[in-house]
């Protein structure tokens, strides 16, 4: 197959004004962090199939930029013409153009596919050079992947209140007031989920993502979905029109989004159903000093758009003083989740937890039986191990379409939430790994294994990590396992006043990391949607900066996934997803409330893997209590010779 | 006494052009935390006698901002005309007055006694409405202050090279190599312990801290020392030229700015002594492309200026866009300590402690010999407290006084670092309460009783807290306690990679306390000087964003001081003072290199005041480490009988 760059480069070269720099990002036209099949560009070209990423291509180099996930994932993937630079070591790629590219430059990029915020600091870092974006017309990507795949038609689907919890109209509604308060006159919703959430719709447009491809406009008085129209069902059309939904194709956006920025937007449907909200007269006239409110229509066209969801290319069509550039107020909205999603996520867990000891305890079974590991619970004496070479293997692959085959027995299961990290060994330091079929590892009784998982219930959205050893693990390992472990309680049993933030956090499942020179190069936790991306924001528990932005507040959900990585040899991570809850502390001192954590994750530890002399009593005491809850949560979803195995793994440890 | 209110509105008015309203900042012309008499022109006018604070007199309202120490106390001191305002729960100054003064206001403010960087805060603010800073000419209050202490002729001392562990010759060839590296010809240091710290000199200007009133300019040939010539004697006149030192008039300072601007600054003096450093042609030649130096001379005039230091009436003097706006370098080479400084703090401190060991023991034998208490050790049995009525009675005061007099029988003394923090039951809870000999508490068997103190000693400065009861400590007293000690262990204990700041660090401290909803409104560490400001820069540990910006680093001091302060009632808080090491990890994950603390403070812990029901069995190791080496460390600064006491003091708690 020919090489991308190759023709790439005779693009850039031919395009007008000629290119010299072209970039690459990951995102797709709504700034994903999962993209479907026909959007991985920046995979396409430069063969990194990471998450995350940004491909960066002049005329004699070519550089791929990823973080510390990836850095090793990276190294396999990437063909010698590309050279890897490492985020929070290598200098950012705006930095390294402005020092390594001449002046005047020109760094093509497709505006669809860059945020505002992105460009803005890219303009920003290359004025100093007088270099400068070029926005190229078309995808030039596109132009060379001959075999890209089509695009999908996948039904738009109903996300119904019994799972949703809020209506539509509430939504709606409660968007309107935060437009009226901001004296917004509209909003472009770019983000995937946060056009799923507010009007309470799911899709299939991406994997494991289950969002439409679909932009959302939101005026005081109507609303739109930009959307392919074979996706939507005469159904689904009659209930979006019954919301005051009014369906537009997705190309119309760019013209509609002209329209919005002139007031001149209307819609057909609306004016039956639509939504209370404080009408134009009455909020101009909070601007009326002495009533010449007739005067005082200057902030009535102000255009609220997210400036790290919505593409250049939309906002280039804006007047760009008439724009509030704000996190879109869905973004808080979404992650705050309702007692409904609260109550849907607990439930989803609990059946995703079912999964994962069936699948724990069956793999148990096959290791020994395959293998002749000593298992689960116990340590060899001395070299008894057999190895069976049947032909029946396990392998990461393998064993992951088990466990995707144990959870896909359970109520409102509609998929996996990302894709298994199935890993072996040297494997599991690779921090997003992900097994191929033709070339992934064979289980192994020696080797750590380790599996980040989850799943999509119509309920709930599911992740989970655990660390296992079927063999004698070494005293190293032990160790390290041990210290995450201490790291996950400390963040699970923190409580904290209220207007606490994700960065602060982060460092309490560090420190027991930090003690032995140990860390891990991953943020310590994730929002968590509710039957919506695995990843959520606009919170996060992390060293990066972004965590400072916004606190910690009751009824987010949260991952704590501290791990230790050592490359070659082994990777450690534990997560559990937290929903924070009030804290009943004795007091409350400054009248700021406290918050604590409430885990709805449950699988067991493998105690064969702790190292007991490490932990302190709270902390044993805290792996019994998690345990004894485990059994006693689990006990409905297992048969008996299940939860004949979960109960010796749920045996008490003794202080 | 005529309230200066009155004065000052009638010469507000009076002013060309008339000021709305006027700041009077607490900070003197080097911006200093601690100020000389003369120069407390806040307390003057507002009577709030803390160290931080800022008044704004309008024309009918009056208000103060203080910080969460200060609030009890604020309350107490201001008189009704004052409004106290909250620092964290109130506008900030410049928030409140550009919302509440009219548009066009004019705010009249001394421009030597606030920072360039608070005034373009302001500026900013102040913008919206258009309402603007009005320098005045003089300082209005100095006007309407009648009894103003006259200035004080204290001489310069010269700070021997034993105790200074580094030649002036050393640190001017370091700060001309930083200004090389900025391309900045020259800088002007405003900090008073910046120009004590550089030049080795120390003064007695500024009560508790050594410093002299004086403005230091250097440049890549010349180094000024801008000070009232009447503090200089022959002998330091002539060490400051060895070291290529000019001394100038305190006031030519102003006109030598703008010479400096102009690049027309020449020393008399410096000729034969010029320190070694790379010269103006090789600097600029660095510059050179392509031979053509002679034309490189663009950024040759640059002069560096702390925004944080340097007040807003020499910066008006310079070209704005000839100005490197940027902290000091001398701040940060003067928070890391050389071995010779950290030799000198660890002597110290250990005379220190011993000061302290005697004081305790001291204060248990007249709290049981004139109040009946049971003593530092016992909890009494019923009530078996006979209350001596005699003659001597022991005040906040007294005691404290006592305790200065045990400090200064020991070597190297100095003073005192800071006013002792001397307090009983609720005075303990204002966290900087300042004890009056007139008003000030007497001491009570039955309540805690808390002491923040430090001296200054040749070889460096100490800073520590102890909270004690001679009585019977309730439960609730006794949990707090332990928090408190809890978070105090918790950060002493705590490593950390390198790039680690003291935001991130802050939480360690506040978790135990957090469990049960108490938390504490004050930063939990500081940088010590050395000999020097008992607060210093630039790092701290803190909730603050300010304590993002500077990573903690090697050979830094800081302290570890947590506490729990109930109004009314009683307040606790433990410190020590710690330095920064390099931690000798096990591992050293991602080669960043790992810290650690040293605890350099060394005095006994009250086991009457912990629930050791509360307390994890390493804390408990912890407790019984840092007793066992108090013993061993002060024994050769005790007699034998206070050695008694000390072994009683730190006998191990049992495990």
């Amino acid at each position: 197959m020919e090489d991308p760059l190759d023709g790439l480069r005779s693009l850039m070269a031919s395009h007008y004004p000629p290119i010299d720099a072209l970039v690459v990002p990951s995102e797709d036209y709504h700034q994903s962090e999962y993209v479907s099949a026909r959007d991985k560009r920046r995979q396409f070209v430069s063969g990194f199939s990471g998450s995350a990423g940004l491909a960066l291509i002049t005329m004699n180099e070519a550089r791929l930029w990823t973080d510390g996930r990836y850095f090793l994932q990276a190294t396999q993937e990437l063909s010698d013409r590309w050279k890897l630079m490492r985020i929070g070591e290598d200098p950012a790629v705006e930095a390294w153009i402005a020092e390594n590219l001449p002046s005047d430059a020109a760094i093509g990029v497709d505006p669809w596919c860059v945020s505002i915020d992105t460009a803005q600091r890219w303009e920003h870092a290359f004025a100093k050079k007088q270099q400068r974006i070029v926005p190229t017309c078309s995808n030039l990507v596109d132009e060379v992947w001959k075999n890209r795949p089509p695009p999908e038609i996948n039904p738009v689907i109903i996300h119904p209140l019994e799972f949703a919890g809020c209506a539509v109209a509430e939504k709606l509604k409660d968007l309107r007031e935060k437009l009226a308060k901001e004296k917004a006159s509209g909003i472009i919703i770019a983000a995937l989920d946060e056009v799923a959430w507010l009007y309470n719709v799911r899709g299939n447009d991406v994997s494991y993502n289950p969002v439409v491809h679909g932009f959302a406009i939101v005026t005081l008085n109507a609303a739109f979905l930009y959307v392919d129209k074979k996706k939507v069902s005469a159904e689904v059309y009659s209930y979006l029109e019954v919301n005051g939904i009014e369906v537009r194709d997705y190309d119309a956006v760019s013209s509609d989004v002209v329209l919005l920025a002139s007031g001149q937007i209307n819609s057909s449907t609306t004016k039956g159903t639509r939504t209370e909200v404080q009408n134009d007269a009455g909020l101009n006239s909070t601007e009326s000093v002495n009533g010449e409110s007739e005067a005082k229509e200057i902030n009535h066209n102000i255009i609220w758009v997210d400036p790290g969801s919505c593409c250049y290319a939309l906002y280039s069509k804006l007047n760009s003083d008439e724009v509030l550039l704000q996190q879109s107020p869905l973004a808080l909205a979404k992650a705050i989740k309702n007692p409904v999603e609260l109550d849907g996520l607990r439930k989803a867990h609990i059946r995703d937890g079912a999964a994962v000891v069936q699948y724990l305890r069956w793999l148990d079974d096959q290791m020994q039986e395959i293998y002749g590991a000593s298992g689960y619970f116990l340590e060899p004496e001395g070299i008894n191990k057999r190895k069976h070479l049947e032909t029946v293997r396990l392998t990461e692959v393998s064993v992951s379409d088990k466990l995707e085959g144990f959870r896909a027995t359970k109520e409102h299961f509609r998929g996996l939430s990302f894709p298994t990290i199935s890993s072996v060994g040297p494997n599991a330091a690779i921090i997003h790994y992900s097994p191929h079929p033709e070339k992934c590892a064979e289980l192994d009784a020696d080797r750590i294994y380790l599996f980040d998982s989850g799943a999509q219930y119509q309920d709930g959205t599911t992740d989970i990590t655990r660390t296992v050893h079927f063999g004698k693990p070494s005293a190293h390992e032990k160790a390290c396992y041990t210290a995450v472990l201490k790291g996950h309680i400390a963040l699970d049993t923190a409580r904290f006043p209220n207007g606490t933030n994700g960065h602060a956090l982060d460092i309490l499942a560090r420190v027991p990391l930090w003690k032995d020179g140990l860390d891990y190069r991953h943020g310590t936790g994730h929002g968590v949607g509710s039957y919506l991306n695995v990843h959520e924001g606009p919170h996060l528990i992390s060293f990066r900066p972004q965590a400072r932005n916004v606190p910690i507040q009751a009824s987010m959900t949260v991952t704590d996934e501290p791990g230790y990585y050592e490359d070659g040899n082994f990777g450690i991570r534990l997560e559990n997803v937290l929903i924070v809850e009030e804290a009943n502390t004795k007091f409350n001192f400054g009248d700021k409330g406290y918050l604590a954590f409430e885990h709805i994750t449950w699988a067991p530890y493998q105690k064969k893997l702790m190292d007991l002399r490490l932990l302190a009593p709270e902390e044993i005491e805290w792996v019994n209590t998690y345990h004894a809850r485990c059994e006693e949560i689990l006990e409905p979803y297992l048969d008996e010779s299940e939860m004949a195995w979960l109960r010796k793994a749920t045996e008490p440890i003794s202080v």
